[in-house]
Parts: C-alpha cells; sequence; structure tokens
C-alpha cells in the first residue's frame, strides 16, 4: 500500500506492507486524514516515533470479525489500551501504562491506504457527517475533554489562549456552554473564523481582565505563563500545550493565588460525533488545504507554515 | 515594645512604637510565636518584605472596641482583605488584591511585644488548648486547606512528601480523612515522630509504587519532579512550596497524564482549632526549641538548622 514513514525524515513510501489485522480487530481503508501539531512535532523528534504518523482520519471498515462493522464509513480512538489492567478495566484506557498509540506510540497511523484499530475503537459517522467534518472528530473530542475534567458554569468568564486549530476548535466547543468566552490570539484571519461564528476575539491578553477558565492552546512556552496572569485566584488552568523542551515555571503564582493547573489530553468521541450531527462546530473554514498521500512530504510543508491551518490529506 | 525587625538583616529592638489599633481593629498582645520555614525566606529576601516578621501566634486581647474580646486568649488569621472587594465580599479574602498578610506584606508581625489584627480575623482559643498547641493554629489550618480543595476519599492512596514542620503536621491532618497514607521523608529522626502516631513512613520515594494524591511539602525544588513521578495518571499533585527560583518543569507528562497541579496556601482556623480541642494532632514533639524574644537572632538561627523542627518564641 501507500504510505508516509518517517525515520528521521518523512518519504513517501509506494510499497509499505499493508497491517494484518491482530484478535478483535478491523482493517480499515483511510478516505481521509489531518495533519495534527503533534504530527508536526513527531517529526521533531517527539515521542521518538518511528513508522507511520497521522492519527485524525475518517475510512470505511474492510475487514472485521464482527460483520457488521464491514463497509461502515468510522472514525477511531487512539488510544489503544492493553485491555487487561485497572485502567483499561476502569474506563481509562487512554492511560494504560502499555498503550499504543495510532500514528504516536508503537503504532503505525493513518498516512497510508490502510490502518487496523480494535473494533471497541471504532465509531460509526452518521451519513450527516461529511468526512470533511468527520475527520475533526479527533481534535473535538480533545476540546471537549475539558468539560470531562472541569465543570463548566454557564456564568464563568473564560479565555481560550491560541487561535491555532486547536484553539478554535476548544473556542468553538466550550462557546457552547454559554460560558462568557474570549479567545485571545495574534492572528486577524484566524480569530475572524471564530468572530464570524459570534465568539468574542481579541488581538491582546492584557485588555480582557481576569477569567474563571484559561486554556492554553498556544502551543508556545509562553502560553502558561500568560496564562497564569490572566486567572483569577483559586481559578483554573487547562494545559493542552505540549512542549519538546522543559521551560522555567514560576510555581509561587500558582500556590499564593492557589491556582488549579489541569493537564488535558484526549477526550471522548461521542460527544464530538452528536456536535457534529447537530451542525454547531464549523470545521469547514478550518481546512487550509487538501493534498493527496503521495504528495504528503509537500502538505507536511505546507501545514509547519505560519497561519496555515488544517492541511487534509486525501487517499483518492 | 520589645521585637525583632528585618530590614536586609533581623535585629532586636527594645524600642520599637507599640501598633495603634485601627477601626474595627483589637490590640493583641504576643504570648507565644512560632517561626515558619516562610520567615525564614524572608530573611532571604522572600516578598520584599521589612517590618516585624511572624505570623503563627497566641496571644490575649488587650483593647478592643468589642468589649467581650479584652481578655481573650486569641489565634489569628494572616491575611487582612479590603472588606469591600468581591473577593472579601465573596468569602476569599485571603485572595484579596490589596489585602496585607501578617509579618509578610504590609503589615508589622508577631515577632514582637503587641500586634493588631481586625476582630473579624481572631479566633478565641478553648481553655482545654494550651498555648504550645494554639501556637500551631496557622499550620494546622494550612494543612486543613487540601481538604477545602479536594476531595480526600478514604480509599484514596496518599504520599506526603517531606517530612518537615508542614509535611508532619500535613500528614497528621490528612491520616484522619482515613486515606492509606505514606509520608516520605529523609530523617529517621522526624519521621519517627509519625510513626509513633501510626502513620506509614518510607525514606524511599521510590519504593512505594503510584499514589492518587500527592502532596509536596518538600520546600525544594526537587518536589515537583518527585511528585510527577509518584502520582497516577488522572491523579493530583497539591503544591505547598513556595520557592524563590523558577525551575525547569517538565509539563509534558503532567498533559500526557492529565494531572491536576493544585496551589495550596492558608486555610480555615477553625477545623485547626476543633482538631487541636479533640486532641487528635501532637504538637508538643514538633517542638524543638523554645526561645525568649530577646534571643530572637540566635533562635532563626536555631531555626534554620538541619534537623531541627518547629522554633518557638516566649514573650515572658
Amino acid at each position: 500500500m501507500r504510505a508516509l514513514y518517517f525515520d528521521k525524515k518523512l518519504c513517501y513510501c509506494a510499497d509499505y506492507p499493508v497491517p494484518k489485522p491482530k484478535y478483535n480487530e478491523a482493517l480499515i481503508r483511510i478516505t481521509m486524514a489531518g495533519i495534527c501539531n503533534t504530527d508536526l512535532e513527531i517529526l521533531n523528534g517527539y515521542m521518538g516515533f518511528k513508522g507511520v504518523p497521522g492519527h485524525e482520519f475518517v475510512g470505511v471498515v474492510e475487514k472485521s470479525e464482527e460483520k457488521k462493522w464491514e463497509g461502515k464509513r468510522v472514525g477511531g480512538e487512539i488510544n489503544i489500551g492493553c485491555g487487561v489492567c485497572p485502567y483499561c478495566l476502569g474506563r481509562m484506557k487512554n492511560h494504560c501504562p502499555n498503550r499504543s498509540v495510532l500514528g504516536i506510540l508503537k503504532k503505525d497511523g493513518v498516512f497510508a491506504d490502510y490502518i487496523t484499530l480494535p473494533v471497541g475503537s471504532l465509531h460509526a459517522i452518521p451519513d450527516s457527517v461529511s468526512d470533511e467534518e468527520a475527520v475533526f472528530i479527533e481534535p473535538i473530542a480533545a476540546a471537549f475533554e475539558i468539560s470531562q475534567q472541569v465543570n463548566i458554569k454557564p456564568v464563568d468568564k473564560i479565555c481560550v489562549l491560541g487561535d491555532g486549530k486547536l484553539g478554535i476548535l476548544v473556542g468553538q466547543v466550550l462557546s457552547l456552554t454559554g460560558c462568557n468566552l474570549t479567545v485571545v490570539g495574534h492572528h486577524e484571519a484566524k480569530l475572524s473564523i471564530l468572530s464570524q461564528l459570534g465568539i468574542k476575539t481579541s488581538l491582546k491578553e492584557d485588555a480582557t481582565g481576569k477569567f474563571d477558565l484559561v486554556v492554553d492552546c498556544t502551543g508556545s512556552s509562553s502560553g502558561l505563563k500568560k496564562a497564569l496572569v490572566l486567572v483569577k485566584p483559586k481559578g483554573k488552568v487547562v494545559l493542552k500545550t505540549t512542549l519538546a523542551k522543559k521551560e522555567p515555571v514560576d510555581l509561587n503564582s500558582v500556590i499564593i493565588n492557589e491556582i488549579d493547573l489541569i493537564g488535558s489530553r484526549c477526550g471522548p468521541f461521542a460527544p464530538a460525533i452528536r456536535a457534529l450531527q447537530k451542525k454547531i462546530i464549523d470545521t469547514r473554514s478550518l481546512i487550509s488545504k487538501t493534498y493527496f498521500l503521495a504528495e504528503g512530504t509537500e502538505a507536511f510543508k505546507c501545514a509547519s507554515q505560519k497561519g496555515v491551518l488544517k492541511v487534509i490529506l486525501k487517499m483518492e
């Protein structure tokens, strides 16, 4: 099959072996895949990953022991637990210490014609949700993870820092709670996607007062520092930004102001699919460009450029 | 009056002016005061404080507009809010942006014959609580702040890092919840105070598995790093250690493991007094040495030595 393969550098490969489904796994033909910032970081050495990257996808089940799945259009959760540890048995498979993660850790990902995934990780995509929408399920789920962790109150004053792909999705998802939301960024064009959806935006993070909750989606080491200035005493900061390098952090303000810093990663797929079905999340405005798989290395170059939002890989 | 005065260096002063009570303030004659690590940090420049340090005390009200207080033995909360801002009106005066803090910020503290405090900050000490116990109310309250912030479950596996003054009090307070507690430290003599109270201790932080909650009371920059190794995915880390210098922190593990980092400072006095009244907190074992106020500079030297726990200043 065709695949993008990463081992120190990213290459297009026309004859990569088709993965063989293990027990309980389905074979899925990828239709469309999205390039995420994590994929760009992987190319910079994040997680020491070697193989086929990519974890945002929509596809069609080609083969499954459970015949009802065959032919179904699906998305899929990316953390694959061992199934027998206390985390897996306690509905925390995302934190299984022996997990593999699609295209990130010990498992080939979606920048290829085929992947395998456990049937239990699959989610059927309703007909009313297009491929261009479905390819965003994984990052929208990551945005919904915030409300899984924090009780967002409709009167809360909330700030999302960052107007990248994740910041725009987090802004849209949090705005559904009815909260008093401001998304702060540095790119007028990106912020206008949100203001056209009726979401308050700002180019300056210092003009906006103090917030009950600040979500760091900056993808930059300055994000936490800014968040700690913007958050109220006893407020919460949700961290969505993984960073390759360790930065000095002033924890005194966290203690003196009794701030709650909450790390946040992957989220629940079902609410993301429901939101797309209801047409209350705009994904179309986030697609900057679409490439064919064979143009993968070029697509990655494009995705890493400033001002570019989501770059999509189409298999056909 | 007599006082210890700090301005770049700590001096004993025999003729420091007696403070004048402002509206709604009482004049309190100090009986006994405790030296806290924060006081030692103040001598290293923390908060840029200049004046009389000290915030752990027991005393007797000498003068008050509310006559019922006069002659009463009292402890007192150390954060003095403006009384009119949203934080003060919302029962969060500890976080009033215009607050002063006894012996720490904009207000002379307790290493002196007299202090003034708003009557609203006073707590009467029951007869059954001795001065030697009452002088610990403030740090015991800081320990109770953890259960104000986090729902401690009786089945939780909890680790307290640090066997200093605060670690020993936090260990005692958390053990009351029925939780599965281990206090980790490096000093056999200090840990034995806890093991004599039936609390599990350990000299090695790596031998103890993973915890639902880790409380950093190390007073050291290595505390958070250790806590992040010891905490379970989706677990909580309570930060009690303010540090003068900023340290590089690996926030990736906070995000990947979805850890909740919670800054924690001053706590509620009433539960601390109730616990002392019930004789379920041992403070006597924590007193390393008692000095008279005139020996204050020597007392500070003693308090900063390794192996020393609480140093007390007696006024008479």
